[in-house]
């Protein structure tokens, strides 16, 4: 059977980040997965897992940073085809798939309520806090504590190019916290004042290190420099198992005209525009990353990776490790 | 006399940012008080220097941080007050204040000149070089460089919000050096690949430390981070003698509608939006301030105020010396 | 049955600082729980079991900084409750309560001998070692380094206010090792002499934070810019399992008059006196924890909480995830 | 009955460098065993195993600090002692010391390849590498780069005294990949066109710090002042759990005249040459551990010692925890 | 003719500190020399320079590490000298000593109000100060930017062994400022409050290095840690000629008495105390020097030190240099 | 007429590094130019000016780092040039040549003195130090210092490629120096020791950087992990005039044989060897300059350029102004 348009027009939007963010990114995967073992006509269970790996390679290959993603289908794939030999029928397939995406969901909705309640303990009354970009696990810590009743003020970037920091502020006052707006060349300029930062992110390393909207690596760095406590967001599903066997996270460049519209590049002939949409945080300027599993200093997020994705590793290096042998062979 | 039209325009237009950049500043404010002098139309020396003396309080009231046009303003009238008993008559006064200005002028030219060329022998051919915001000096350096034959390529930031970058990126491309753009937030991402930082500076600080465009000072600290060097073009003229006796210069907070356009201000109520126009790189993130007398390090901006402005740094000394007297006895 | 009057006298002691050190006030709290335990009249587990959650909360709310004593309670409390349905009757419930006291109290002292052993081993001959304050854990490594017949050579700091590094350099010295007293101040001056400094630790944090005797944080400053490594030693019953979730550890503040005499405080008006009692060392500036499970990096401490206290800590999340369920229903 | 010669040869051999690395020196120690027991020639299982202890212990004295020695005879011999119980004659104590070290060094083997893999995907097309010494596993990553058909330039240092870098290079040359010899006293000037800096190394201490060649260190110091991230490619083998109970791991010192020719040391009378052979980098200067399981950061290297170690780690606390009592009974 | 009794009391005086601060030990050196003038007796003008030296060396040797003693008596010494033979008799003589010791005097508490004047310029109203020890200079700058309206909080230091920070508290609390006291121990824990850190120094050496109380350096390398500015007040009599030409600055070592009670000295054998009375802060933690000359980097005390100095550096490479050749011929 | 062989095979030794170091250079080329004074045979003072201009050009072309050679030239030439209008016969010009030359000689040589003199006060009893290469400027210290009868102990470093330690070692043990000799990759082992650093120096630039034997860079950072303090010995005549207007030092590259002996190199094809002869050593890793006009830090390098080659400077910066000129007028 073919991959169905609803499915294709899921995975175009995740290309085109009209749905954004890594939590959101991995929710509507499994919202696809669920939907598409719906739409599955047909009755025969070895040709529905094929269908449905059909499926997750596409959604699979719209973001490249986003280890969210693979993370959200693994969750549901694996389920689906660890229990291969002990499905009955085809109902009983899907059933599979829908209470996987179904937990996979519930899961990722409470980590970000727990990750809240976890973050919101650390800060302190009368804190100044910075956020960068627009993060939902790092507003849900800055949400909570206010709601605890202390007082906080946060700063949050502008985040150029495209500007989530104004998202960011609107949010944050509306629930009634003081908010300023910076441009992200005045971080320096206000870290002096700051108590801590609070950022999210798109993807953990093996070895701890933070990938999250560009900015954020010198954000830390500022923070540091300034001995400026420095908290990373994120829940489990963002740790990159595939890091712990040499995988590089890939960090996208997207178009120019994020940067100078469409309209105005005309006039800037011979001149290149960068933009990276990701950077790395070095975990040494990280002082914890505050997951639904409590909180970890980054050099721990191998811990997390080894508890939450060990099989997923040790299926890596098995393959890694015969690949190898075959290669042996064949020279 | 009262001070004519012409002179209440300049100075609005230097306030209003119509006429920017330290040396642009400077040089206006020289051409206003030759201005100044050839419209006065009275006779009596006394009352033109009293006249000459609002004529520059006027000036500078513009802009709190311009170090340079304190430094013009003294530059000339210095040389009016210090020979006031040996003029003969009111042509004789206007002539000191018209040569006087003429040479503040071509001194401030040929020190753009000079920087450009003493800096680019820093360069050295295949660097990639990063600038930030538009400075005279610091592009003198970089077009020189390459006129010299130098293999040279240069990122330059946006330089939000008044995208300055915009201009520096159109005005090297078009004398034919590759240029890429970046956003602000770019600048830890990319800094591995560069060989040299350089940039403007608005005032050099008796310590050393160099006041420049919002962002400087972190570019900076990230260039610091990488083993990157940070040299700073600077015009003399730039080095504050105030600060020598403990004056701070101020950061100029600018209007938020530069960040967020006024027609949508109106959407983000209960927002502080901070404008901050310049910030403070301290002299152990700088390698070496390029400057007409030649290249020295920060800490020897002491040296150059000292040889250039040792007479207004006695006089401020001696003024804070005589206050404190009389405080004493009014006590 | 009211708290009997023995254990009020304890908690009193403990909250005065009669009975001080966070492994006495641990054993100390194991002891007290055994005496309640025993002075229990009543026959009925239940109204038993009510009793010693009141024995435990007064204790527990004696030195908000100590996590040793929540520890050492829950170890022997735990025991009671997840054995309440097979107790048979109040002798097999006491029975219960008196050998985890037992228990912890042993392995407690077993701990400090296996710290001492390990760490001693990591002290070579001929090392100068500082230390502050008057931890049993640190000098068990000291003296039992020098009972293998190291020479070693110790500096201790007097530890303003309460000059407990009078109490280490009387003991070290009568274990006939070489030891010099050193105010606070003079910590720099002789870093450059010191091999190794070796503190104790009132708790270990999720991310390998060390809560110390104030000072702790500055004197491992000063040996991380002179390249002196830093060893703390504790037991795992130092170890926060409520940092895990986010808790901080509060910071205790002491009277004025251990700072200035009281009798000398009325001289002081307007002045106010500031006493904490520990401050908190990043993990950066340590470079080896010493538990009696062996050495471990300040960032493996999250391994050492998950392996000791992994209950504690999924029981802890599993309130948190409910009270928030509760908190959705209720709005 | 007495440990053959041959058995005596292999452990001079490792002695005196003829047989060099920590990966050969372990399989060699596991081949040595294998080739003991099957020189054994008596028919008393308790014999056999007291004469398979005594040859451990020769091999086990050879070199102090390689940790792969220990770890090889450990891997083999705890085979063969936690089996006692169960083995019925002479010949299954045997099949189980071949068996064993069969194992460890396909393992080895494998491990070697392994971290190929794993290592070569963290390098980037384009990307200049820094190597010291001559390091199999090291090596591995690098040729495994190259062979996946990646753009690489290597530097490579000289590695006084003994000159291993010449290997090196010739080695890499071989393969095609373009690589640049340099002295040990050149490598910060080349450090910053260095995208990455490989190393192996002899052991992995508790708290992750790794001995490895000496200049190891100030290697990793110079490229941490860079931004240049270092990566240690380590089998697990080289972890030493001896480190968790604290034991140092001793720097051997080797002849003068490796560094001055025996035929010229008569000049240099009154002088003293020094010659460690090993250095040790802390984990702050190192980004990553690459081994046969995957990417660590150092401070996770105790993960990997309780994984691989746990039961020879217990057993250590255990004796150390028996000493003591011993002792305290004793006094 | 003899040094009058008077005299030896002042030594006596400086030397048991009673007369203590490198300010009022050079204001009293210099009244001291004009006393010993006024008692001198005879007619011989070379007898009663004679005289004058000696009395100038026992001065001397009252203090080792106060340079602004031998800066005082350079200053009179040296104007008696100079002018040797154009002294036409006794009278005149005593004259030139009576107006240079007056003269002395009176630029020394002139210094004190300008750096008073200066230093306040550089504090912000809302200013949160640390100070250490009890330093006139450091006070002056504290108290002139409370009388100019600037609404201050100032931290104090205990100062062990001591405690003139008990005095700086009182001073300040007097002056109506607001002040909070806190144990050396404390420093790291309050740093992330202090805006500025302003210390006095007893001398400044020709690198920049500033040797102050001991404490100094500690609070320096605290306040980096956290990017907190640091500023040294010190009269230009403090800065240190001896030291271009190498000299060490001594590091007074005082008695143990002041850190354990004499009467408890005896509880303490076989236990060393020290007690250095100062420390030095090397110049890359000191943002800049506050002088009556204005503010000047720590690397720019060497340009006082030629412009204060300069005939008495040139004096001692001379002696340099010739005693070097004398030692050339006597060989 | 034409420049004789003597002078031409002067040049070609110190070329061909047979005359080495930047003293001996420097006086090696005083002497030639007093040489070929004295061999010109003509009578016309303008043909004699052109010629020795020419015997100047052959000395400054021989080594391409050495700014000694240029200053030396300048100290001669300058004298001669400016009194052209003064001169009467060729006699009077042949005598300024050679009383400059012999002036320039005497100066080096005294100065070596001076500095030995100077910092052999900064030199406690008990110091180890560590030097580097073989520099007569840190050998006059170190001496100097033992003939005080400072017990001190010295670590060389080989210096690879050439081995200039073995000379050092075996000329401070002639001496009766304790001397240890270390590899180069064995500093940071043995820095922990180190009580000071002390260097010679080729050239030090206008911003304090000192350019010195390859290594010497590393060593500075080395030295500053630990916070070991680095001297560095040099005379005025090393400090480079021309680097204040923007004059790149250049890094001599030298031949490939000097690190792989020419009759191995054909073994290793393909194989790229680097052989830098200098680093550059940042002046923040500097703490101070030891010259013969006194201790300098390194940023005020530039204060020691103004005062001796002021003239020179003005003169460069004249000659870019008017090539400036020029430029302008053709365009």
């Amino acid at each position: 059977m073919r991959v169905p348009n609803e499915i294709i027009k899921i995975a175009n939007d995740i290309r085109g980040m009209r749905i954004r963010g890594a939590g959101r990114i991995a929710r509507t995967a499994a919202n696809a997965l669920k939907l598409a073992s719906e739409l599955y006509e047909g009755t025969s269970v070895n040709e529905y897992v094929n269908y449905m790996r059909k499926v997750s390679d596409i959604l699979l290959n719209t973001r490249p940073t986003a280890v969210s993603l693979p993370n959200a289908i693994n969750f549901i794939m694996s389920r689906l085809l660890r229990n291969i030999d002990k499905i009955g029928d085809i109902n009983e397939a899907k059933a599979i798939v829908r209470n996987a995406a179904d937990e996979f969901i519930k899961r990722s909705k409470k980590a970000l309520e727990l990750i809240g309640e976890i973050g919101a303990r650390r800060i302190r009354d009368g804190d100044i806090i910075l956020t960068h970009c627009n993060s939902s696990a790092a507003l849900s810590i800055i949400i909570r504590a206010h709601e605890m009743g202390k007082d906080i003020r946060v700063f949050a970037t502008e985040t150029r190019p495209r500007f989530q920091g104004l998202i960011t502020v609107k949010v944050l006052a509306e629930k009634g916290i003081r908010v300023s707006l910076v441009p992200d060349s005045a971080i320096r300029l206000i870290m002096k004042k700051i108590d801590k930062v609070i950022v999210g992110a798109d993807a953990i390393a093996a070895n701890g290190a933070v990938v999250n909207k560009i900015g954020t690596s010198q954000i830390a760095l500022i923070a540091h420099e300034a001995r400026v406590r420095v908290f990373v967001a994120a829940e489990t599903y963002k740790f990159s198992p595939a890091t712990v066997i040499g995988e590089l996270i890939t960090i996208e460049e997207r178009s120019p005209d994020e940067v100078i519209p469409k309209e105005k590049l005309s006039k800037y002939v011979r001149i290149k525009v960068r933009n990276p949409a990701f950077d790395v945080t070095p975990p040494e300027y990280v002082d914890a990353i505050i997951t639904e599993q409590g909180i970890i200093p980054p050099q721990a997020a191998i811990l997390i990776l080894k508890e939450e994705y060990g099989w997923i590793i040790k299926d890596y290096l098995f393959k890694l490790s015969s690949e190898d042998e075959e290669e042996v062979t064949t020279k």
